[in-house]
């Protein structure tokens, strides 16, 4: 359906019967024009949080396949109050579970993987002049169970949609308007990027950018859904998240990201020996702690010091499986710090240009800051640093890489617009 | 499955989380006896209001498609949340939508009618040895929609999923102990009746009796299938709705009912020609307004007096259709009065034993009650009085009935047992 745009409203958007309403307009706006709208609904604000809490309160491990039987109510309330509310303003609108929408899934519940979608009705009713409105974050799996897809599950739910309808467009309406260069709350000229390319949001993602789940672009790339991440409170553009296209102008750093509360853990003379780093990080693995950087030096005497990085949430417990595990270190030989941020700079010029990861580190040290790890991808660099030099470290690459204005070139003169 | 009981849980036994850890405890200790145990809950109180007045706020007329995937998201959070409840007991549950129950419905959304309901899954769950919880009032159309099944619907629910399971007994819990003869906050000693046959329930739920609804019943008699009515506050036996039987000592009145809030409206003079009183009610039930009683007397001069009755709520409207309609009549033709009350007695004992009618007239007219109309069925008498007689025509009949006390024969001395 190539007219088709699939739009998603996240908690805030339809947070009070009023938020609902101004949706509903701006749906029904869409559809005036002529386009063919599809909508996917979160569940209204808090609501989710409020039936967690319930089920907490009844028992400390409520069965999974229960959870999801209760959480998915959220968003068929959503749906079916903004399916009233679009045709109240006389725009005929039905509703869909994500068992009608046909989104079948796995057996893990409360974090289930889409396998399928069967969108015949859905397509029918869009034929027939329809907007419909989709419960998100729910299917059904292959046994006829109610499941949820996890955290951000309605995003993954509308491009997954949005695929399978053969959309042009898949629109994540929340409360900012865009990605950003970085945190406009630390940067003051932080600024809103047009585009985005997937490889860049999945680094985003994963550094910890809320915008977007880091699965809800997975889907969008493997399937070149071109997704919007854009503001239901007001007509500002948004942000294109979409293929890379290398005769489009851009930047070559797009986003620096942080992430503070991260700590450190380094193992001192660890005998150079096959195996010892597998055990240590097999026994982190075992404990489901989520380690992030590693590095191995080896030292002259056989010997080597490991270190790795994680949330500090996890450090004490890291510290306890360590000391488990590692009968041959003696207690002075395990050191943490609590004290570090990630600081990384994101962006696909890295690809094609040379000397960006020098540029930041000859940034940092210019600041006296001193940078503890590193660890790159082809589109990303990232260093530990002393976390109180955060803010500065931030500011400093922001101007740095001279992001707080658009490129007017990034593949040099020859490509330059005459004005 | 011989040894299964279904049993139902009203919206305020499942109000709060403590009621539903309370509904779990009661639930896990039948089990415990070797039962095997399946539950269909309602709502949590008040939250079918809630969210209706949300689709209120939205919409004077919202979709009823709309308002079933609403409302019967309620069901199926309590569902969740006394199943988790049950397995916090270690009384291992699993829950059930209506589509999973296999309660397929037409195509009524808010008023809907089950089709038929393929147990196949509940009765492999409930061998394996689960208390399987459904969540009732809610089922599915053959397109695949949600439906609900109207005002007392997961009653309904619960007593169909017995039929389909072939369950030995369904239990309502309620916050009354059962049925009583009368209104025990009118009458002081009225009882608690241990039997009440499903023909004297029927009369009895036509007459506004609260404590079960119509179609729940109708449904139990057609598949005779027995039904308890009792608390979920205490362990009192309640009241079974049963098949008739010859042999057990039955009282002639089982029940006095009775119903404030009528009004009588009296058409003097109509002309006594066929089709008046069809194009009279006609219009009524085109308005949507139900008659309940209907006299007409023929006077001498070819003209007649029709009265009928309904609820004071939709007088109103029906003097305004009469109106309309009844261009032939003078305004002063048309009378109307809110002031009236219909007293029932209701007992299968009135199909052998003649005279109870003539009791009751009698019994009114001792305390100088005049009786305005009557209506009468094989296991009914109905009178309208004026309604300040209420409480009054209710003790009298009560006493002359002499309910208060269990009946220790009712065929004859023939049968008494010897002590």
């Amino acid at each position: 359906m190539t007219g088709l745009i699939v739009q998603k409203y996240g908690g805030t958007s339809v947070g009070t019967i009023e938020r609902i309403q101004n949706v509903a307009r701006r749906i029904a706006e869409v559809q005036k024009t002529g386009k063919e709208v599809m909508v996917v609904v979160s569940a209204m604000a808090g609501e989710t949080d409020k039936l967690l809490r319930m089920a907490r309160e009844i028992s400390d491990r409520p069965e999974r396949r229960e959870i999801d039987l209760l959480l998915s109510s959220g968003e068929r309330i959503s749906a079916a109050l903004l399916t009233i509310a679009l045709n109240a303003l006389g725009c005929p609108a039905v509703s869909m579970t994500g068992r009608q929408i046909g989104l079948v899934t796995d057996n893990s519940h409360t974090r289930a993987r889409i396998k399928h979608i069967n969108a015949t009705r859905a397509k029918q009713l869009i034929e027939e002049g329809h907007v419909v409105v989709v419960a998100g974050f729910q299917g059904i799996s292959e046994k006829g169970d109610v499941t949820t897809l996890g955290r951000g599950g309605s995003d993954t739910s509308a491009v997954a949609v949005a695929v399978a309808m053969g959309a042009e467009l898949c629109e994540i309406y929340t409360d900012v308007d865009g990605v950003y260069t970085t945190d406009p709350n630390m940067v003051a000229d932080a600024r809103k990027l047009d585009v985005v390319y997937y490889e860049e949001m999945l680094e985003m993602a994963s550094l910890g950018a809320k915008v977007l789940q880091i699965r809800c672009v997975e889907v969008a790339k493997k399937y070149k859904m071109p997704l919007v991440v854009r503001s239901s409170y007001n007509n500002e553009e948004g942000t294109l998240i979409c293929e890379e296209n290398p005769s489009m102008e851009r930047p070559l750093v797009s986003g620096i990201m942080y992430q503070k509360n991260q700590s450190k853990v380094t193992l001192r003379g660890v005998p150079d020996e096959p195996g010892i780093a597998a055990g240590i990080f097999d026994a982190l693995a075992e404990a489901a702690i989520s380690v992030d950087m590693i590095i191995q030096n080896v030292s002259a005497e056989g010997h080597a010091d490991i270190s790795f990085t994680l949330d500090t949430d996890h450090l004490q417990e890291a510290l306890e499986v360590m000391k488990k595990t590692a009968h041959q270190f003696k207690p002075e030989n395990l050191i943490s710090d609590s004290n570090i941020s990630k600081i990384s700079i994101v962006g696909e010029g890295m690809r094609s240009h040379s000397g960006i990861a020098a540029r930041m580190f000859r940034t940092l040290s210019d600041e006296n800051i001193n940078i503890l790890m590193i660890s790159t991808s082809e589109i990303r660099v990232s260093c530990i640093i002393d976390s109180k030099y955060t803010e500065l470290a931030v500011r400093a690459l922001h101007d740095a890489f001279d992001m707080k204005t658009a490129p007017a070139e990034a593949n040099g003169p020859a490509q330059k617009k005459s004005p």
